[in-house]
């Protein structure tokens, strides 16, 4: 089976993209061949694939011309990922499949509007819902107390002098299971400067990552209401190991993602395993 | 710029094969470019590049019809490789470039006669040097007394009880600079039965890896020279992380490694980055 492919990533979040505008060439997007495909030994290596369709090839409602069919590594379906939409977007916009720089992007979690302003990108990641804190506890015993915050996924944000202080994280810190049933990515964040953060995180399922898109919108609104109302900045500068991403809370209570994306390769492919 | 490309694995260490016959494609090979290709985040992801160019385009004397042109992640040069040389016959073969199933590969290190049986293929691996022992310590704090083999390159080989002796391996142990003036790859070894023994490494630069050929080589001379003369098995299987190897020790004192190789994708590629 030969069909065409893409690679890019966003702060080192990667992904495959394979474009399949009718839904015609890949069907139902075996999770077995997504699996093999994201494999970085056996395979070619991403941290997920996005299939480029357009929302009626997929029989979903949307106001967007091409839908993000977005599977992580393992083959599952996943609703969004933020890092992910803005290589798509940067796909979209390169190969002239959108003529403007500001569009609608349809994916599981709704359709996001992207702005594409040079080698930026920014996405409206939609509201965000925060709540009270509990503890988390890393592998070398360090216990840390986290705020809980949702951005299409459950984060549990904590606070550290060093981002050292997170361990090695080779496996995933303790959290408290009856606040987050269905597991949590932890982040574990260090002040810069005023409105600049560091972080680094481990996602439910992945260990740590090199970014996590939701992760640095979590990271902001928790840095946002630690700092209180008044002393909250504008925008804030967050660093990932990847790179570094901008996220501002805007004042209809979305909260929008900006960063870099690049397409680093494209071309065919013949897949023989 | 488009070029041809392969990726393939032998026990899971992987390579991106440049099909470039006369060397006219990619001249010198950029070391920048391999390095970018290797990244796992920024590019395709790989241990290596393998060039497939013929002898005469490199000027250098070789009776076999190909070279492996061999380049590390880094873009560094390097003599040989033991599951890269499987994974490049196996495209060799596959596309027709050699009639018989046995053939000469040409490397740095010098040409490799190749025995293709199946999924399996054994690689003349010659001569090796064994020496004396020393010390090594892991992170941990566990020192162990290791076996020099030189098999292409240096190896510390340290027998352990169970695998997980070897620690994280997130750190190069500390061994003997005295001996191994310029580093050394060390392996820990525990026997699983008669001629069968398991083994993780932690490679020079590289730190832990799935699979290391010279190193089962060096494994599995340590473990026939502490079976000793009369007990040495015929021929010793060697497990590691990403598969199994097995390998012979023959009577003109020379060291051949037989496992998989498999090409799993190829295709053409633009390099956008």
């Amino acid at each position: 089976m030969t069909f065409s492919w893409l690679k890019g990533h966003g702060t080192e979040n990667d992904f495959v993209l394979l474009p399949d505008h009718d839904g015609s060439l890949h069907g139902e997007l075996d999770a077995q061949f997504v699996a093999a495909l994201c494999d970085r030994r056996r395979g070619i290596g991403a941290d997920g694939v996005l299939r480029v369709i357009t929302p009626a090839a997929l029989g979903i409602d949307s106001d967007a011309a091409w839908f993000m069919d977005y599977r992580n590594a393992d083959g599952s379906i996943s609703e969004m990922c933020g890092n992910g939409v803005r290589v798509f977007a940067r796909h979209l916009l390169e190969e002239g499949l959108v003529s403007d720089d500001e569009f609608l992007v349809g994916t599981r979690d709704g359709d996001k509007r992207v702005v594409v302003d040079g080698d930026q990108i920014r996405v409206d990641m939609g509201d965000y819902v925060t709540g009270g804190t509990s503890k988390v506890t890393t592998a070398e015993g360090a216990t840390l107390e986290a705020r809980e915050v949702h951005t299409g996924n459950p984060h549990a944000v904590a606070f550290v002098d060093d981002l050292s202080s997170a361990g090695a994280l080779l496996s995933e810190p303790e959290f408290d299971r009856s606040v987050y049933p269905e597991g949590v990515n932890i982040e574990f964040v260090a002040r810069r400067a005023h409105g600049h953060v560091a972080m680094r995180v481990h996602e439910r399922g992945s260990g740590e990552t090199r970014s996590c898109g939701t992760g640095a919108c979590a990271v902001a609104i928790a840095t946002a209401l630690a700092d209180g109302q008044d002393a909250a900045a504008p925008r804030y500068r967050v660093d990932v190991p990847g790179g570094t991403v901008l996220v501002d809370l805007t004042s209809d209570g979305h909260v929008h993602l900006t960063g870099p994306a690049v397409i680093v390769a494209s071309g065919t492919m013949e897949w023989r395993a």
